[in-house]
Formats: C-alpha cells, sequence, structure tokens
C-alpha cells in the first residue's frame, strides 16, 4: 500500500511529531537509501512487528541491480525469523550476503545450504551485546516498524521488540515504517528496558518476577538520524497452528504427569516456575494440556506468546506472560486485537535481551520446554542441522534458557520421516546443547529424567522411555558392543566407525534402519 | 597425625566453641559415621581445602568391609578435584559409586574409564542450586575442612570455598575437619554469600565488580547438625608448575596482541575486562605474559587463583582477584601464607555458585581464557573427551565462563603426542562448547577470531591460523570435498563417513596422520 493512501488525519494521528512527517516517503524512495555492502538492522521476531514495505522495494532494487549486471548484497539482522515480504523477498533477490543471527524462512534455508549465503546462527540474548560491543561490525541503517510516533518522538512499538532498541541505538541511520495495521492499543504493553551498558559498567537487572516493568513503554530515537518514514496497512505473518496430533498429545501428557510428581515430591511450587515454551506445535500441544491441567496460577516468561499461552490467559490459568513478540494464528490476533483491554497489564513485550537475559532465567527459574531435532542416547541435544550439514532453523534463545533454567526439557516425537528417522540417535550430527545442560527428553513414546545420571544410566533410561520400539534393539545393541569393549572408554562409549552411520545410512538410502 | 598430637591450647585456639570440642574424635571415629549407601558431600576445590584425615580413615573402613565380603561405597559430590588423599584413597578403595560434579585424578579417571564409577560431569555452576533443590537426592553428611571455628559456632574458610556452604546447608550431618596447616590470617579473605534462594524466591545478586563484598567471612553451620570434628596438620596438594613452555609463550603472546589490537579498536578498556584464568601451564604462561605487558590495573574474576595471578597482583598489574580457591605450587603456597597481609585486599575466595554465577559473569564481561583438548574446523570444542569415549577430567567451570563471558578464548597446542594428535580436527569427538560459545580459537600458530562468522569461513579461519601444517592440507582437503557435494548441505559441510575417522584412526593405529 502506498503513501498516497493514507488520509492527512490516519497519518497525523500516527505520527504526531511534525518535524519528522516531513520525512514521509515512499517504500521505493526509502530504498534507496540503503547501499550496496550496507549492514542492515531490521525488526521482526518471529513472524511479528518486521517492516513490510521497504523489504520489498529493498529486493526489487538488488533485482534491478542484478540484471544490470552490478553485485547488491546486505548483511541482514534481525531479532529472529522474519516472514516471506523479508527474509523471503531478499534472498530470492540473492542480496542476502551475512545473516544473523536466526531465520527459518525456506529460501533463505535453501540459500544457506547451497552454499550461497552466510549465516552465523547465534544464542539470541549474545546479538545485542555484541553488536553493541562492534564485534560484527558498523550498522549502517535500521529499518524499523512502530505503531505511532508521539509528539516528542517516541515510537510505539508493535508485536515483537526483539533487537528494535539496540538497532535504534547503533544504526547509523534510522528508517521507520508506521504500520496502521498494528493496534494503536498495543501502547503501554511494552516494556523497554534502557539500562544495559557495557561492561565494566553493567548494572544488575532488577527484574524478579515475569509482570515486573523495569522499563519504558517506548522506544527512543534520535530524530536526527530518521531518515525516511514510510507508512503501511499489512498484517504479521500469522501463521495457522495446526490442532495438537496424537504424539503432540502425549507428549503433554507426559510432561504434566512429570510437574505433578515434581510438585508432589516438593521439588517444584503447586503453581509451578515461569514457563518458556519455544514456538510450534508440540509446544502449543504442552499449553492447551497445561490449560486443562490442574495447575493454577501459572506464570510465563517466555521468548514468543503463542495461541497456547493466549487461550491459558483467557481461561485464567496463566496469570501473566512476558515475552519479545506475539506469534498468534489469524484467529488468536484477530482475538487479541480486539480484546486488548482483557491482556492489558498480563502481558508485556520486552527487547530479546531482557526476554533472554541469563541473569533473569537463573533467576527466575524457568521450566524451559523447548523442541529438538535429535537426542542422542546419552543426552545431547541437536536443535539446528539435518544430518549434520544442513542447517534448519537455528538455535533460537533455546541455550538461553536450556542454561540457565530450573529444568530444561527437550521434546521430540521419536521418529520422523514416517519412521525412517530415530530422532534418538547414538551420536547426534551437530550439538547445540551438551549433556550438561539437558536434564529432561520426552517423546512420545516416555519422558526420560536424566537429572544426576552419568552418560551410561542416561543412555539406558532415554532408550527405555524416549526410542521408538522400531529403535530400541539398535540402540541397545550399540551401546552393549561399546560397553563390551568397542570403544576406547566407558565413559561415554562410542564406536567411532559407528557413531554416524546411522544419519550416513539416511543420506545414502533415506532411512536410518537398516534393510534386511 | 592424630588427635593426641595436638595440645590444649592449640586445640582451644582453633576450637573456640566450647560445647563443639566435646565433640573431637580421631578420624577413624568419624568415618565410622559413614554408612554405605550415604551420599557424602567433601570440600575441595583444585587440591585446596579437602579433608585430609577422614577420607583416609574412610577408605580404610571401605577396604576392610570389602575385605569381608560387604559392599561399601558412597556418593561422593565435591566443590571440583580434591587430592590422592580424598579422591584418590576413595577410588583405590572402589569406594565411590557416583562422583560429582568435577574430578582430575588419575585413578578416579581410570574407573570411570574402566565402567566401574558413575560420574555426572557437571557446569560448576549448576551444582549449588541443583543440589538444593533436590535433584541429586538427599545429603546424608558433609565432610569439610575448616581453619577454626568461633565461640559463637561460626567456621573460617580454608584455602577453597568450592560447595562448603551449600554442604553445610543441606547435609543431614557435618562432621569438620579443622586443620592447624592451615594459616588462621585467612580469616577475613572470605566473601560467604547467603542470599541465594530457590526460585521463585531468587533475587538479584548485587556485585557489580570482582572486589565487591556481598557476603561475610565465616561459613554457618547448625552446632547440633555437627556429629564429629577431627583435627589435622596437613598441606593442601599444591602440585608444582612447570615453566612455561615455547608453545605456551607463543599462545600467550597472540593473546597479548589480540588484546592489544581490541584496545585500540575501541572494543576493550584499557586495561582489559576481568580476566578469568583455567588451571594448567598455558594459562599460567598467559598470566605471565601478561604480567610483562603494557596493561596495567587489570582484575581477575576466575574460579582459581594460581601462581601466574599470585605474580600479577605482587608486581601490581593486577590490584583484584576474585575465586573460589588457590591452586598454587608449593613455593608461590608458602610465599602467600607468609606474606598474607600483603594480599588481604586483594583477593576474595567466594562459593563457587558466586564465583561462577551466569549472572555474574555476564554483568562484568569477563575474557574467558581456557584450555581444550581438540577444536573442529567449525568452532565446536571438547573440553572433555579423548577419541569420544575417555573422559579425561571435567567441563568445569569453563561452560559458564565462555557462554557468559565478554570474549571466550580456548587455547591449546594445535598438536598432541608427538604430532600423532591434531588438536584441530574436521569433527569434534564430543562437544562441550557450541559454536555459539566459541569467539577465539588459540594455537601457538596463530589466533583465529571467529566473531561475526559463518561456519565456512570459521573454518577457513581455523586451518589457515590455528592447524599445525602437518593437517593443514588435509583439513582443507576435507573442507573443499564436503563443498564440493560430498556433504548434505553447505552450511556445516560434514562427510559423515569421515568426520570422526581421524579419531578412529589414533584408536587404532595410535596416530591420526595416514601412513604412507
Amino acid at each position: 500500500m502506498t503513501t498516497q493512501a493514507f488520509t492527512p488525519e490516519a497519518t497525523q494521528a500516527r505520527i504526531q511529531h511534525e518535524g519528522l512527517r516531513s520525512k514521509i516517503m515512499t517504500a521505493e524512495q526509502a530504498a534507496e537509501l540503503i547501499q550496496p555492502g550496507f549492514n542492515v538492522g531490521m525488526s521482526g521476531f518471529t513472524g511479528s512487528g518486521y517492516p513490510k514495505a521497504v523489504p520489498l522495494a529493498l529486493a526489487a532494487r538488488m533485482e534491478a541491480a542484478h540484471a544490470a549486471g552490478k553485485p547488491f548484497r546486505v548483511g541482514l539482522w534481525t531479532g529472529a525469523s522474519t516472514a516471506p515480504e523479508l527474509d523471503g523477498a531478499l534472498a530470492k533477490a540473492e542480496g542476502i550476503s551475512m545473516r544473523l543471527p536466526y531465520q527459518s524462512d525456506p529460501t533463505v534455508r535453501n540459500q544457506i545450504n547451497a552454499g550461497g549465503m552466510f549465516y552465523s546462527d547465534m544464542h539470541l540474548s549474545h546479538v545485542a551485546p555484541m553488536a553493541w560491543a562492534g564485534f560484527f561490525g558498523r550498522l549502517n541503517v535500521a529499518v524499523i516498524e512502530v505503531a505511532g510516533i508521539l509528539p516528542d518522538g517516541r515510537l510505539i512499538p508493535t508485536t515483537s521488540v526483539g533487537n528494535n532498541k539496540t538497532w535504534l541505538d547503533i544504526a547509523d541511520h534510522v528508517i521507520l515504517e508506521v504500520n496502521h495495521w498494528q493496534s494503536t492499543g498495543l501502547e503501554g504493553m511494552h516494556d523497554i528496558y534502557y539500562g544495559t551498558r557495557l561492561p565494566p559498567h553493567r548494572q544488575p537487572i532488577m527484574l524478579t518476577a515475569p509482570h515486573d516493568r523495569i522499563g519504558e513503554p517506548y522506544l527512543h530515537c534520535d530524530p536526527e538520524k530518521i531518515i525516511a518514514i514510510v507508512q503501511t496497512d499489512a498484517h504479521d505473518r500469522n501463521s495457522p497452528f495446526s490442532p495438537p496430533d496424537e504424539n503432540s498429545r502425549l507428549i503433554a501428557q507426559h510432561m504434566i504427569d512429570f510437574f505433578q510428581h515434581e510438585v508432589k515430591a516438593g521439588r517444584l511450587p503447586a503453581n509451578l516456575l515461569p514457563l518458556q515454551s519455544g514456538v510450534g506445535n508440540i509446544a502449543n500441544a504442552v499449553l492447551a494440556g497445561l490449560n486443562e491441567s490442574p495447575f493454577n496460577n501459572m506464570t510465563a516468561y517466555t521468548e514468543v506468546l503463542q495461541d497456547g499461552m493466549l487461550e491459558m490467559i483467557k481461561s485464567g490459568k496463566l496469570t501473566f506472560a512476558s515475552a519479545t513478540a506475539l506469534s498468534l494464528s489469524p484467529e488468536a490476533t484477530q482475538y487479541f486485537t480486539t480484546h486488548l483491554d482483557e491482556f492489558r497489564g498480563r502481558v508485556l513485550l520486552r527487547p530479546q535481551e531482557i526476554s533472554n537475559h541469563p541473569e533473569l532465567i537463573r533467576r527466575m527459574g524457568m521450566l524451559a520446554m523447548n523442541a529438538m531435532i535429535e537426542a542422542d542416547i546419552y543426552g545431547n541435544v541437536n536443535s539446528t542441522h539435518l544430518m549434520g550439514s544442513t542447517v534448519m532453523n537455528g538455535i533460537g534463545g533455546s541455550g538461553d534458557f536450556a542454561r540457565n533454567a530450573y529444568i530444561s526439557f527437550f521434546m521430540s516425537p521419536s521418529t520422523a520421516k514416517g519412521g525412517a528417522i530415530s530422532c534418538i540417535v547414538p551420536m547426534v550430527s551437530h550439538t547445540d546443547h551438551t549433556e550438561h545442560d539437558v536434564q529432561v527428553i520426552v517423546t512420545e513414546q516416555g519422558l526420560a529424567d536424566l537429572r544426576g545420571l552419568a552418560p551410561v544410566p542416561r543412555a539406558r533410561r532415554v532408550i527405555e522411555k524416549c526410542a521408538h520400539p522400531d529403535y530400541r534393539d539398535a540402540l541397545t545393541d550399540y551401546l552393549d558392543r561399546a560397553l563390551a569393549g568397542g570403544a576406547p572408554g566407558k565413559h561415554t562409549p562410542h564406536l567411532l566407525q559407528e557413531s554416524l552411520s546411522w544419519h550416513q545410512r539416511f543420506v545414502q538410502t533415506g532411512d536410518m534402519r537398516k534393510k534386511g
């Protein structure tokens, strides 16, 4: 939608700073301000709050340059994943030289795995401090979506905060997208903390519960740095969720049984501890299960507010949710925006350096529930790679939460590809979470509590509780032969010539199982 | 040395609580109070401050039981590594069923790798909170070395703090060893923080610089729980350090060049940031190098105070060092104990949950310098395992520091075993620090700065800067063939049938290099 479509009244209502209204231009004009070789910091986290017009115009500019035989690529830094109009469009234009810190776009993923784009997969809590420290070089321009601009120039954030504060602070120049689709009712639902510093000037972050406010509702930006304002009226990605399948429901049930057991044993309070939940259908199923469970007065301190958590707030089971972004289905988005007052005071969106901060996660003691691609029998977890070489999405915040959680859970169905892949393997083909950071593994088969166990008892338990019956004997056989003397040592016994052979067999035959 | 050897005056001077003096007994009598199947929490961290009499008496008791055909094993929890009189003796008696969280004793290591003892290798910052939460079961008895007991029952800690506070708090019963060898001048050089809680009751830890005092100089223990007091006069392990060899000096020089470069680029303050340094000869060489460097007014916030740091304090280069333990050579110990007043106000020993706390490490922004066994070309680091299966020592605090550091460094000579092992490999045989947690790799060949790089550029840089020339071509060949199409994807290209073949070749032939 072009700038012409907005009435002066609508424009003035959203852009209340008079001086800044003089910087309104079209997306195409704004994209002209982005040069080849720039590092560009964009808003956006799990398909929420990303700029929706400038990236498309930039992609067109890149395609035109490429057609004229001129190179045009940029480094692209975001909060996390975005949407087809951003990651997808820029990747299709072959315009991204380097991507960080997280992506989940199919075009981006294909280019990375084809060797056509560099990708630096990072802990989401590392991004802002390392960018501030200058470890990634200069940030030439930031492109940030906002819901509005106050008369004094402060900015109303939208459906994600991500790294917006950081990009606005460190970028040489700023392009704003004012999105009229974003509800003005979002005003006041953010908590932007301006107390972060580089060492040796860092101070304690005085947040002790998910509902604590430690910042302010607005983003700041020096108006001198703002070189363009583009108006849009375009919705977030809002991917639909599938209803929980049988495996997800079983995983959820194992989790809830475990929580009940831990409460009974006095190792968890009756209302549990703040929930962190990764994105996706299994996570949503667990939240749906918790919504039907006997637990009450729960809270969440997490990256992303999904449908499942929204339902828990609606039902009253969840009293408060802190996140850095929404990631809602179209239906849930509709409900949320038309019932904002129901959620006011029960939802806060924060910068991702705060939502994912190890200080705060360790302090509050999360129950960290994240999906995985595979785990090995010793409890190492692969969250990012298929068959050792191909990156799927990225580690995201799973490491921030797993390492610092009260208890860290990793969940997956026990098999994939119709049984051709076992998600429990002798050795993971890539390690994202080491044995030291994984306390509980859950599949539809069961739950393996690994706390306090040495590697071999861990392996017995993972095989017994989590592996699919089709793979159980082969895993036990591997462990037994390694223990019987095939391995150089019996602490973490591995048969090095076989440890990745399941993956290799899948690459060669499309099935981890031996034929015949 | 038996109890009889201590005069009443010496005993009264060390054990000022009258009621507790009635609990003095021999080590043999105290060991009788430890039953088979107990979990025993002992003091001790890197050969400092461990009990020196009761473990030997317990080992004798175990050997007698075993000779009589009776089982006698205990779970052994400590701060970190101890010494032959503790780990060595109990392992020799085959008396440890389960060991956590760290060890470096040859007898213990051999038993673990022979499958005769279970070992749970843990982040040192995880131990106290998880033990408090009850994740490892009940702690039946604590055996803690102290330097003295005040009239009101408070305890003067010795040369390490480790998990002593936690064991004293959670154990059902407590046995104290009062060691007359430990200098009474240590009184006042500890900072025991009693503000930790289980969630949801945790509060910010108000420490912002290495010299901050947030606790008190003494350990507390309910006198009712104390069932025995044993007097000793026995020195700490105090292993000698070898003088820095040529490789260590080269590694140190690369580090110092890098620091100078970073200061010049404005990414580090002129006096650097708090140093964390792992134990061992490379670490000491780096500290010796820093002591000769142009940097001044440095500080340290680390686990262990080694000879190198002591020298830096003596020279005035290091203004303050916070640690949880001393790990000094006999000569440095002698100097330290006879010049304690020189170090008073410049050294503090804290509980390991504070020395290694992610909140504090992230806040203060350490330069985390740790040794490694091997790194792979993509920047994953193995700190614990030989050839995938055999555990060496353990992860210790390296993960606490690397994950939360301002910059994390991993250091190793580029080869081992006279060149038969390359410390840069296609794929690590065990992962302790993932690519996300490793910013800089250093060998005597050079320093690879991996910040902001994607995996393939990282691999090129690690091979160029860090690999030994004897292995460089083979590593490049692996990478090139993987990129040329051998790997299923080009993000982290691996040839699965080859990725661990170097380790396998070493197991089979004693050399990673191909013959002929």
